[in-house]
């Protein structure tokens, strides 16, 4: 195993532990085996990495970040519950098992989402670990990039079988993946004290390391199997919905991407401390498989 | 028009000017028409009342509670929002008007809540009125406050059709109403700056209020008629819910809510300060036609 997907597994177990401590079992039993049907689905843990290697960078310790990246997990868990449901994207298969609400029921899904936003919040808030003035920011970071995150999916759910343009696909991810991503790095570096000139570099390797995401995303729905993907492939394709490839094609969304790549190492040379762990993020998100 | 009344008109007003300035304007245009139809219905504002007539029996001002009042306004609007999907109550109906998934469209509509749900957090995070103590402890009463709705709205649905006890009942209305009038009244009290004793009165008034407001709620789905609620009344009936009446009978269902009443009224005697208008709304909510 690679020292990072080591890393990876080190963080996403701990960011299983504490979410395990911080789902309650009830009242309503059914609701909370819900919620963790769809948090404890093999999810990769791509926003808690994120947060982690950031804090890491500024020396902010496991146990400070271990909460915040567990709130951004959940949010990003909800808005996979919701966008799954009938009414949205109607996807049986996630993470290589049924939906919510296909292992559930619709209302069951429903709620299992909203309450898993709300558990988000109640996780930050009661972290004591954090100053009242970080807390503050992280809720305010994940706020933000929850309500730019619906933001993002409603514009795609509007903009499906009509013509559009690269800009109005850009606003779309920015808003959909971006926000939040950008949102996890940001949180992480600031639970580590990053200085304001750090906290923007972050930012700019943050919101290139999103785009990366939401290109190599598109790129592997074309070209990668059912299998591989653990989600139904091809769903972009016949749901008529644009995307990278559909707009650049395959070879030039792939250069697109290297191009982004390097946009995001770039600004972290900004930063003077040890980035290396983020590098190899960027590295594996263009590289992916899965 | 009584000054109560009068009251509940003033901060209704002051509500909605700042609810108009926290809800952008995109990008999605349709969602937020879709949000400010459903927070723009009608409704009586009734949570943000309780922030502010309690808040002032403290001395809080009337802007640094604005947002806050807001904030717990869009949770519970959400909250109707999602209970009126067509998985969950599918309801056509609510304040007299279409509901929003009927006026929009299904995903629409559980984008509009959900997105309703993070800008309360974000309305109260960027309140820099407030001292940052005093934000998160309204930020976790929200979210604890719209975490236990969510439990409620779920043992509500998961109880319909079958028998069950009035234990379960109040279980469901503690969390489902009882948890967000119950925060409306800390939050109001502890932006005015109550003391430790004092939180605590105002918290056994608020839940109180919210048993009394829930009792009352089922006596009016039995006896008022449709045009008076603007929702559609019997409903419950129709569904098989467990209500008040259901167990008890009307009369009976009268009698607790006397009773309830004055729990809430000498919880606000260990109160050494004017508390009138608090004994205003509960009366009034004791003797409400809608």
């Amino acid at each position: 195993m690679s020292d990072l997907l080591q890393y990876m597994s080190e963080v996403s177990a701990d960011v299983d532990r504490t979410l395990e401590g911080l789902i309650p079992k009830g009242p309503s039993a059914k609701l909370y085996d819900a919620v963790r049907w769809s948090v404890f689905a093999g999810g990769k843990r791509f926003r808690p990495v994120l947060v982690y290697a950031t804090g890491e960078v500024f020396g902010a310790g496991r146990e400070s970040m271990a909460n915040t990246a567990s709130a951004l997990e959940m949010i990003h868990t909800y808005s996979l519950i919701h966008d799954d449901l009938p009414a949205m994207d109607d996807d049986d298969l996630r993470r290589g098992r049924a939906t919510c609400h296909v292992e559930f029921d619709e209302a069951t899904a429903i709620l299992a989402g909203d309450v898993l936003q709300s558990l988000a919040f109640e996780a930050v808030c009661g972290d004591l670990r954090l100053e009242a003035s970080v807390r503050i920011f992280v809720l305010a970071e994940i706020a933000e990039a929850a309500r730019r995150m619906v933001d993002g999916q409603h514009l795609d759910l509007d903009a499906e079988g009509l013509p559009t343009t690269i800009d109005a696909l850009e606003t779309i991810h920015r808003n959909k993946t971006g926000a939040m991503i950008r949102a996890s790095a940001r949180c992480g570096a600031m639970i580590g004290g990053a200085e304001a000139e750090e906290l923007e570099a972050v930012t700019k390797f943050a919101s290139s390391l999103g785009l990366l995401f939401q290109i190599t995303d598109d790129i592997l729905d074309v070209t990668a199997s059912t299998e591989d993907l653990g989600k139904t492939a091809g769903k972009d394709l016949t749901s008529e919905k644009a995307t990278y490839p559909s707009f650049y094609g395959l070879d030039r969304s792939r250069e697109l991407a290297s191009k982004v790549h390097a946009d995001a190492t770039s600004a972290l040379a900004q930063i003077p401390r040890d980035t290396s762990r983020l590098i190899e993020i960027a590295d594996f998100i263009l590289s992916r498989k899965s």
